[in-house]
């Protein structure tokens, strides 16, 4: 048949992607040149290329990713990383055990019914059920007993979810505690507590003499210093503008010292015009010029200094104790007895600072957040349309009308499968309103077994995570995790609402059409009818989704693995734009983990599983070979590629918790709709399962979460060694730009300046994190 | 018109019952004798009958409850009745703000309308609209631009009860501020924490010895001592039936006492049967049967007093600090890396402490909860049937047939009127399908304007709260304020289940049952239509409302006042049956308010004014009257007579504000239905107020819900000039039961006794609170 021929090339296809870009890591990664791709994690930690890339086989990076324990995880990349990956440890343990019950029992159940067969003799039009369908719970008569092993399945996949996420849960808090007991140095974040909206100082005093006198009457003993926070964000701009002039100063005169070498003489001064991209405007000398705006610039951002070192205004500050368990304790107390007068919380990572963000109060911080969630909530509903719209408009009868030499390759048969199926909708009739919905399904299923839509949406759904993440850092928050998270939880509205709504609830709709607008002409539009319909689809699309597992593990990860688009920009910036040291190493800076781009994906995929686990277990063979290769590559490029750029200590976990839930959840609600569907009788059974989901989340929210946002007392009374001394905490909580020996133009030493562009550098594209 | 008249015989009853119960109030408070029923608080701290009651006019006790401060109050009554009291306060607001724009603007509004009219001319069956029908939203045509006037009424509604609201919790926090720095003396809660889920001890410590390690570690300078809190309930058990067998030996041998006297010479040893309430069995010497059976319960309860203080099993501590500063953080810190060992809360208040609970671990009590949501689901979905049966079967026909005599009575017009109006359902035809609602509603809604059915409502209501109580306390709450909390919401689940949604929606079901039925069978029974039938019964329905607030007042408070049941039983009591110095006292208790009767009560007529607001302004008036009267009988009430016997520092007034925010919502959604039914076309304009409310609901919840359940340090840093010392405070948290001097056979000095009962005595009903 059509739909298993294009199933199979599909996954044919992705496959050899896989295969490509297998040998493409392979060949290049062995070539000593490429170790600052494959390895630049070690090779900024000083270990020799040649070392890294002896005796390697083809699979060695593989092995190395297996037989790496939690512990070197920890070490090498950070918490945070390890969290991500325990996703997929978590993700793979549900998919082993809901698999353990739904493929023996449940496959060899709707195995043995012919309810497709039958339906195809008795309707002639319905010709379109793969041998797939046949293994899917379509197959089973409605109302059937058998239906009960299905119902079984999701209890079992229920609660194996639960108990997984229970132990991850119990996992992350053990890993945490382990690492802030193990490091054999306090760190300063340990020490200080954030505070915000400080009122107004009286008259006679300033604001950090009201800081110290409030914070030495609440804790006498323990109150040690308080840093002023100031609106930075004209400060930070004016910094990042010299940063940026001073590298292409470096760069031109690199440029100029080359020509002189070259052309032995005087050399060519580099020029360039001042208009936008040097495209038009006068020309001008590039090295007079750059000067010139570099030292104007330099004033400028003196005196912006100077206005924000005398400025009295500022709501926050940080409060530095002399000890741990004050700070921990302070982190968790009311302090004033009038809100908002006084919010301590626990202050983030140096590193992870938003330094432009910190001076929000929390209350312009919850209304910003507020009014985010207008264009959050716009994108989200319209980000559909442009792929509906492309995906239409790229069906191969359009193309080829409007390029009519392609024909010549399209119709080549296996090329034409790989691209889009038969475009069979139209042959489809929708006789929805008898409530016969065998042939509309099978007619729209197949139709959108396509390829072409597929990577139109894979390509559309790339783009949103930078737009998130700029939305998420408007909304005022004071640390990078939260920005991260916050970004990661619109990514995965959009991706959830586009992919799992959209293929689903969108596609069945535009498909039905025709029947809907009969429905609502006849006044008989039912909301039991359209979940019907809407439950009736849902079998059929799970092969659509395993060509869409197929091809975002087999691209995507094989992309992650063999780094193709750093290696071609590391090449081609080497050869024709590279001269200064810095930009030699900007041009291989491998970035951190982007985990708002890479979450919302994975628990995509997780979701998928959950939701077909029981209505078509077949998908869970593919979603584990989607985990098993994610996995895999992660844990290498945790051991070998990104270098994490701040450290939260695994506030991610709750993140990625609630969001299994929610696709549990979504998973129970599905089941519920489609026994409905099916004509079970003891369908409401499963009314208990959202219930038991709700309970669970609440049981763990009190139990686990108190554990991840705050350091208790018990780890908090512990001693360490060495503790850094007050001045010690004080510089790391002052931004670069502040520190008194803050650079000046005169010292363009670039390694003096990579640390404070990573302070606030927050691009999420991995080429633009800079290296450590 | 019938249902007017109805409705006016029904207000001045209600009106009358008011009168008659003030003329009692009136007449008996002036006696001396009656002091200790009438002004029990002031007889209490020694204040002389004779001056008390000296120069009082019958209107004097209004006037002093006006002119009291809350300061006054606070003094007098604690800052929980001073909260309370608040409710009439903030709702008083919120009804005259509102009718500031309501009444003078929607009543016009309708008014000028003739819909009602045209309704009764085009359709001759319609003759039941009175004059009141025409003041509401009913008489204005569907679909007219005046609903704008309504709909910007909704929108100043909630506004302005957003802003009592805001205004209300500031108060609150205010009152709390001032209160806990007014006082003089620190009391023990401050400087103690009440520590549960204990991990188990090493095998080398007792548990005692383990809590005090632990504290030691994490509270190295601060600590001070703990108390281990053991599971208590057998012992109290014993106690309290020791109590009560001795109070009976008293009254015996006071009887024999007495017998001596009269008889002049050995007397009548008194003598009763040992079965069930004295009815059968043989018969005993009570004196000589009641010191046998105390000596046998004291030794019981000696040994078990001896095994409670030798067992090692408790997970449960009180913990008390050497100052106020780290009692107050270490109650709001995370103090193990594991949960679920070592929650630490806020000491309750010791008279506030629930005994028996107090060793429930964290999750038995999460547990016990969920288990009682069970049982107390089916009692609100359950309590609506006998309410229905009874009032079904009393109507008139009904009890006409069964007992004929009283024909005689009820054939009179005026009493016929007050105890149910004509039995005119029947006579409307329900002729909904055709979507001619107006006559169906009319209908229904004089057909229940009877005041019998409203008395049974009444009667039936008075009931569930004891119960309400008792599941809370089995749900295992450690302090006498949340069982409190938890049993008011209950009952005002199912008092609004009841009256609200019982009244509106079940009314409208069961009178319109043919209808929906034949809705059914059609296979037309639209979600759609059933809003439409429901909304159309709502602003007929305020007139039924408004004679259940009349009478709800009237008799309500008008018992209140006249405290008759008390009064009755007081001097039935002394005339029969009191015969020791105990019993006198025990006689004229007046008990706590009974802040889970009253709560859910006084938020009915909340929501009611709320939800009709704007339907039926005309509401307003006599939520108005009620909110007047009920402030005042409470004020004076809070002055004189309830004697508060614990004290949680305001922990109600959240608990009162989420509700009323609950019926501003109920309001909203109720709105929204019903501007849909008039076929208004900018109805989703109010789709904003729910959004809104929410909104408001979190931003309280942040803002003010940590400075109600936590002592500020800023407080908590402030100095008080007496300290209690530790012994002191391991005194309060020791139950009487359990100290060294815990008083045994030989000891019945009534008077050294009654504390102890103050502590551990729930009872809810009034008469079973015990004196000061």
């Amino acid at each position: 048949m059509v739909t298993t021929s294009s199933f199979v090339i599909s996954l044919v296809f992705s496959s050899s992607c896989l295969v490509v870009l297998f040998g493409v890591y392979v060949f290049t990664s062995r070539r000593p040149g490429n170790a600052v791709i494959y390895h630049p994690l070690r090779v900024l930690r000083g270990e020799d290329p040649g070392i890294i890339l002896k005796g390697r086989g083809p699979f060695s990076w593989a092995f190395d990713a297996w037989k790496a324990t939690e512990s070197d995880l920890v070490d090498a990349a950070g918490l945070d990383a390890t969290v991500y990956l325990h996703l997929f440890h978590a993700a793979l343990q549900i998919i082993v055990l809901s698999a353990a019950y739904c493929i023996p029992v449940l496959v060899a159940l709707s195995a043995s019914n012919s309810y497709n067969t039958k339906q195809e003799k008795t309707d002639v039009r319905v010709t379109r059920f793969s041998g797939f369908d046949n293994l899917s719970m379509g197959n089973v008569e409605p109302g059937s007993p058998k239906i009960w092993g299905f119902l079984i399945g999701m209890f079992w996949v229920s609660f194996v979810t639960y108990f997984i996420l229970l132990r991850s849960y119990r996992r992350i808090i053990d890993l945490r505690v382990r690492r802030l007991r193990r490091s054999a140095k306090a760190r300063p974040e340990e020490f200080t507590v954030l505070v915000k909206d400080i009122p107004k100082p009286p008259a006679n005093q300033t604001q950090a003499e009201h800081v110290d006198s409030f914070f030495r009457m609440v804790h006498p003993v323990s109150y040690a210093r308080c840093i002023i926070v100031k609106d930075l964000r004209k400060l930070e701009n004016l910094f990042k503008e010299r940063e940026k002039v001073l590298r292409e100063l470096e760069h031109a005169e690199a440029v100029f010292e080359q020509s002189k070498k070259k052309e032995s003489g005087d050399g060519v001064r580099p020029m360039h015009k001042t208009g936008f991209k040097g495209c038009w405007g006068p020309k001008v000398d590039t090295i007079d010029f750059l000067e010139n705006r570099s030292s104007h610039l330099t004033t400028q951002f003196e005196e912006e200094r100077k206005r924000v070192q005398l400025t009295e205004k500022s709501n926050t500050a940080f409060v530095i104790f002399n000890n741990r368990r004050s700070a921990a304790q302070a982190s968790q107390v009311v302090h004033g007895h009038q809100q908002p007068y006084w919010t301590v919380v626990p202050a983030p990572e140096p590193n992870e600072c938003v330094w432009r963000n910190l001076h929000v109060s929390e209350w312009e911080h919850w209304f910003r957040k507020l009014l985010i969630h207008i264009p959050t909530f716009l994108i989200i509903v319209a980000y559909g349309i442009p792929i509906l719209l492309v995906a239409g408009l790229l069906s191969l009868h359009n193309l080829e009308d409007i390029l009519p030499f392609i024909k010549a390759i399209t119709r080549n048969k296996a090329i034409h499968d790989i691209l889009q199926s038969d475009d069979s909708e139209d042959s489809a009739p929708s006789s929805l309103v008898n409530g016969d919905l065998s042939q509309a399904k099978s007619g729209t299923s197949t139709g959108r077994q396509g390829l072409l839509p597929q990577i139109v949406l894979l390509i559309f759904l790339a783009l949103p995570p930078t737009l998130m993440f700029a939305l998420s850092r408007a909304e005022g928050f004071a640390s990078r995790s939260r920005i991260v998270r916050s970004a990661s939880a619109k990514y995965f509205y959009i991706i959830i609402f586009n992919v799992y709504f959209g293929v689903t609830i969108f596609g069945t709709i535009f498909s039905n059409l025709s029947s809907i607008k009969g429905m609502v002409e006849e006044d008989k539009f039912l909301i039991a009818r359209l979940i019907r319909l809407l439950g009736s689809q849902l079998p059929p699309v799970a092969m659509y989704y395993i060509t869409y597992i197929a091809l975002k593990a087999c691209i995507g990860y094989g992309v992650e693995l063999s780094r193709l688009i750093s290696l071609i920009s590391y090449h081609w910036n080497r050869k024709f734009k590279v001269q200064t040291e810095w930009e030699k190493r900007e041009s291989w800076a491998p970035g951190a983990f982007t985990y708002h781009q890479s979450i919302p994906n994975d628990l995509l995929i997780l979701t998928l599983a959950l939701c077909y686990a029981v209505i078509a277990p077949m998908i869970l063979v593919f979603t584990f070979l989607y985990f098993l290769l994610g996995w895999t590559v992660q844990r290498n490029q945790a051991l070998n590629v990104h270098v994490p750029d701040w450290e939260s200590n695994g506030s991610l976990w709750p993140h990625i918790h609630h969001r299994i839930l929610a696709a549990l959840l979504a998973a129970q609600i599905t089941a519920i709709a489609y026994f409905a569907v099916k004509e079970f009788v003891w369908t409401p059974i499963l009314l208990l399962l959202p219930f038991l989901t709700l309970l669970f989340h609440v049981y763990c929210n009190r139990k686990f979460r108190p554990l991840i946002e705050h350091v208790s007392l018990h780890m908090a009374t512990e001693e360490y060694p060495v503790q850094p001394t007050t001045s010690a905490i004080v510089e790391a909580y002052t931004p670069i730009y502040l520190r008194a020996d803050s650079p000046g133009i005169d010292r363009r030493d670039s390694s003096e300046r990579i640390p404070s562009d990573r302070i606030f550098k927050l691009d999420p594209s991995p080429s633009a994190a800079s290296a450590v």
